[in-house]
């Protein structure tokens, strides 16, 4: 099944790609990577979630965020290539997941984002990846992803 | 205008490129990707900004180092490609800020290297960005810039 | 010298490569570059090192943990290529160290990893490179590497 038919299958829309907060861009592609800048869990342009991980914001809801993350990012590689059909791979994704003293579950949290992938995906989602544990994020979201995709 | 040219005419004189603190290599390029190593805010050898944002270095001190962190990674890429021209596109580029516990504006600090790749090379210069909060940086800096550039 | 004949003069014998936490896979090809996963300094499925550098890890600990990780990058890379002869170039290292505040040695820990991959491969081991201080790490590890290879 094509991915935008799973998504519709899983009643999930794609929203208006996320803006750039600044004077770059949201993907640039070099032969055939595309590169896209970092992603934060925004809804209608308003962080969904805030705080880090093992203070303000449980594992569940990271996991949430990181899959709310993530369909943001299609709906940014969508508006670059025209159609998710013209992914071949996801190659990389980065899950840097704002984490307070002793938080060491960026894994768990980062799998919202992966397992959604996989879903939408099949085997072309599935993804080298690292979790990290970030001391602060931008705006103070809990999560921002990075995410290369090789392209038709 | 030339990418050189406009650094004239901002009156720039780019630098020695940095020297790798250890058994690494200032940049490798694979196919017409060059990927920089992690580069400081160093003048002639030594930090010229020290501490973490939101304690230490103030937004706007912030903004500049992340100027002249950018300024340092042109002289890198012009020693590794002979020219400026040779670059076909700034394509991601990541701004590791050093973040005091509270400190979220992480973009406002990589500004100051997004915008000015963009006054050096224009549309060229327009970038992939990530823009994140470490919790420490090497020799107490407040900013790391990595770069991935395609060249001719 | 091959890479494997370095590593039997050094006594190295390569472990099983280490297995992904989740919904991703070790490594992705993208044409000729190789994209590895996060790895961690486990032992026989466990970590051999634990906590922050600046507080549970001296920085020698840090060093033989950024080596055991390159070991366990290598076993990863040569189960993806079959043989570390087909490494053209190692193109980028990022080591990310677990950092407890004020600890900014990063690169001398990361030197562990790129001495070793130098000591491996020669020329060919020398990479671009970032070394960061992490908030945490998965697992409490201290230290986290991503590798890009360049392959035959």
């Amino acid at each position: 099944m094509a991915p935008e038919e799973v998504l519709q299958g899983m009643g999930i829309v794609l929203p208006d790609p996320p803006a750039p907060l600044a004077t770059y861009v949201p993907a640039v592609r070099a032969g055939d990577l595309l590169f896209l800048s970092g992603i934060l869990p925004l809804r209608e342009g308003k962080l969904a979630y805030e705080g880090k991980l093992g203070a303000d914001v449980s594992v569940e809801e990271g996991y949430e965020a990181a899959k709310l993350t993530a369909i943001s990012a299609l709906a940014s590689i969508k508006k670059q290539l025209g159609s998710l059909d013209q992914v071949v791979r996801v190659v990389r994704m980065c899950g840097h997941v704002a984490s307070a003293p002793g938080f060491t579950q960026q894994p768990q949290v980062v799998n919202g984002a992966s397992d959604f992938l996989v879903e939408v995906f099949g085997e072309v989602g599935r993804h080298a990846r690292l979790a990290l544990g970030a001391a602060e994020l931008p705006l103070n979201a809990p999560i921002e992803l990075e995410l290369i995709v090789q392209a038709k």
